[in-house]
């Protein structure tokens, strides 16, 4: 019920962030170190998301299955380089039904093993090829640093694991799966983001390539949004994931693995969100549309609520997510501030000369003052309002894009990144090696972003030479400061 | 892929439960001890439990909301009841980012704990309630004898947390979750539900009442499929769950916590399947209706799938959840098995010459040969169909019900029960004391199943006995084996 404002951005970042996720009621720090209470209201953000998600996952074929929670030690230490890049994270179960267990469990910071155990059972045959599974689960990985919604030792997510008869199948999933991922932020989540190859440094533990889908905060870091792993065989041959071909051949299968987490909801706040608090893209809202009733007298009190009721009725016939701030006690300025805060994309105020009128007077989140009201007619209104959402959900999308076009440089050498590193991203020649990553962060904390695709025709392109070793360049990659 | 038929039921029903499960491709045992995997059908088929139940969870108000999946040692044992009981069953974690932990972490068992914690936070003023929460999640109990779906030491549930101002309030929803879950059981999985109160024995570990839904299985064992728990102001007390009350007196709230797992799975199994495997109600069904294409020559192929194609588009716009079969080199004897085994509620036979008449031959997976077959003319299908699968609901919660009826008996003496017992339940005075139901178990298996609300218009009833002690009856209680 908090109405009180949030840091300003300007001010401390950082803090503007926390405060809008706690005033905003969208979690809050468990009593448990590095682990998030999501709250009603960001719990609904999050099924949005995953509703968009899953439709976009099984309309491309995959099915959700569920696996286990608990993966043995050993299954852990299968994958060589898999076990490296997580052994300092994990979460172990030594001890269950009053025992100390003879295998330590390790509780899931992913599931490629367990799932490749499964898929080394599930597939005998071509026949049995493309495998295509998602799992919505939680997992764990231990947080020294936790942030709410960005890094928290658990958190919610989803991993998409397949396993195909070709490389090549295999490697169109990868980049399929990153589309889907792209799709989402771009259309749901009003985030334009850059699609590309993450550096051997920064990919996942145990992938031959990793791609993702990066996306520019409100302070020009980026944050990783989503990930879609090409395992190669990796995994295949660490699990004996083995099937007979149309030829009678004992063959590899290919596997990939894609995720997106909770983590996107700090996307959404970051990237929208203004010194007023929380800015909910429409198609994601939990709530698209408020209505304050504004009252005097018992009697307008009475003409209003009635009034504003079949306002109501009508908009949630029209399938528009809709809350009556039927609150008593409460200033009309009191709430404005209060839903502005939560990010409610159209507020609808209704006073005794609207219910005069026949019309409301609406006002939208992300245009402050006069220039966001006007008065609609109750007549049409529930076509007047979904015009109105779905053009907020444009107008997000194109400021979004607009800031972060603007804050994209090309960097034709070291220095000229340092100078706008922490203002933006630098788009540089890298020759894609850790020696020069590790120089780039100790000297300006920026990190490889990716390698985005539209910016690369070729890989190691002939006489392109890194900008920090001056060694032959892989190719263009995007550098800046990162969640 | 296997056609190949269950065990029967009445050779081994174990068997027959665990081959229908697995043959089904419902779900698996994991390699981690007393762990499921639950394969795309069987998760499918949760996924529309799921459904059901939180469309009337939102209906009654409540939001979903989560919370973390540790829980610190100590809020375990704050409750003194609660810790007894599952301290048996606890997984803990004493390792955590490569460090032993200073406190050991449990992993959640149920949630009252650390959402009592939070609710203490929430909960301020008597504007705050009442406080309705709904988690889906994972929770972990140490399983000996692990069973699919029934028993596993990870399970998928939801779980209920609500708290309110007055006793009257928490009992009332209390009972108004367990008419939700009988309204699911009744009218999505067309299972017949019998509403009670368990034994002080029987109840949740820090509740003050438990209540049940029980159900038949096909073996006349009974399966407690969902619960409701008034916990009084146990854990308000544990939690310091207070608020001030409209006269600015500082008061404990009360609360309540309810759940359903995938245990209900396991339900549906066992009170429609019958020895060609699963049955499911259509309204549950992953799959409501599959098309079974018969060919032989490659022209008729071609015209029987240009046909099945145009009945498929047809039926789907109706919304109807349909799958055609179109696998190559199989008999369609071979496909009829293997989807009577899958329980789907409908199969569509189309031929030569139903493309021919411009009808599809329908079979109800209910109702065996001949009786359960008829033609139906292309034109009005989808609402054909529609109104066959809302007759197979009803007849298959009919059949369920009659089945269950003819084996509730009231027994007026406890040998009555004892000589009932594996064939069906015993309705009989009880005290209600362990004594008694340890006695029961210890002589016939059988435990105390609840005491039914519709069968005790008052507790404690002048004059009336426990048919096993002669003391003061609490009410009637019903006797059986379960799982």
């Amino acid at each position: 019920m908090a109405a009180q404002g949030v840091t300003p951005r300007s001010e401390d970042y950082s803090r503007w962030y926390t405060d809008v996720v706690q005033m905003a009621d969208l979690a809050d720090y468990a009593p448990v170190r590095g682990c998030m209470i999501i709250k009603p209201y960001g719990y609904e953000l999050w099924e949005s998301i995953k509703s968009a998600l899953d439709l976009r996952f099984k309309a491309t074929g995959h099915k959700n299955a569920y696996f286990p929670l608990f993966i043995p030690m050993s299954f852990i230490q299968k994958e060589a380089e898999h076990v490296e890049g997580f052994a300092p994270e994990l979460a172990v179960v030594t001890h269950g039904g009053g025992k100390e267990l003879e295998e330590p469990l390790v509780v899931r910071p992913t599931s490629e093993t367990i799932i490749g155990h499964a898929f080394s059972d599930w597939i005998q045959s071509y026949r049995d090829l493309p495998m295509l599974i998602n799992q919505w689960a939680n997992v764990v990985r231990w947080e020294k640093r936790p942030r709410l919604f960005l890094r928290t030792t658990e958190f919610l997510w989803q991993e998409g694991h397949t396993a195909h008869a070709t490389e090549q199948e295999a490697r169109a999933e990868t980049l399929q799966m990153l589309d889907v991922y792209a799709d989402v932020a771009v259309n749901e989540a009003a985030i334009p983001v850059i699609k590309g190859l993450k550096s051997p440094q920064e990919k996942f533990a145990g992938a031959t390539e990793s791609y993702a889908i990066e996306a520019m905060m409100g302070n020009t870091w980026a944050l990783q949004s989503g990930t879609s792993h090409f395992l190669g065989q990796n995994f295949a041959k660490a699990f004996d994931i083995q099937y007979l071909d149309e030829d009678n051949e004992q063959r590899y299968a290919w596997t990939t693995s894609w995720g997106v987490s909770t983590r996107m909801v700090g996307g959404v706040i970051m990237a929208h969100g203004d010194d007023k608090g929380l800015r909910l893209p429409p198609r994601l809202a939990p709530i698209q549309v408020v209505i304050t009733p504004i009252w005097k007298t018992d009697e307008d009190k009475e003409t209003v609520f009635a009034f504003a009721d079949k306002v109501k009725a009508m908009l949630e016939d029209a399938g528009i997510r809709l809350h009556l701030d039927a609150r008593d006690g409460l200033s009309p300025g009191f709430k404005f501030n209060d839903w502005e805060m939560r990010g409610v994309p159209v507020r609808l105020e209704i006073g005794p000369r609207d219910v005069q009128g026949q019309s409301v007077m609406s006002a939208r989140r992300d245009v402050p003052g006069r220039d966001g009201k006007q008065v609609l007619p109750v007549g049409g209104l529930e076509l007047a309002i979904a015009e109105l959402l779905e053009n907020i959900q444009s107008s997000m999308l194109d400021a979004a894009t607009k800031f972060r076009d603007e804050r994209l440089h090309e960097c034709a050498t070291y220095d000229d990144l340092k100078e706008i590193v922490g203002n933006g991203w630098g788009l540089m020649w890298h020759c894609g090696t850790s020696e020069c990553e590790d120089k780039i962060k100790e000297e300006t904390k920026a990190t490889s972003r990716c390698f985005p695709l539209d910016e690369n025709s070729e890989w190691n392109p002939q006489g392109a030479t890194c900008a920090v070793c001056g060694k032959p360049a892989f190719g263009k990659a995007y550098f800046s400061r990162a969640y």
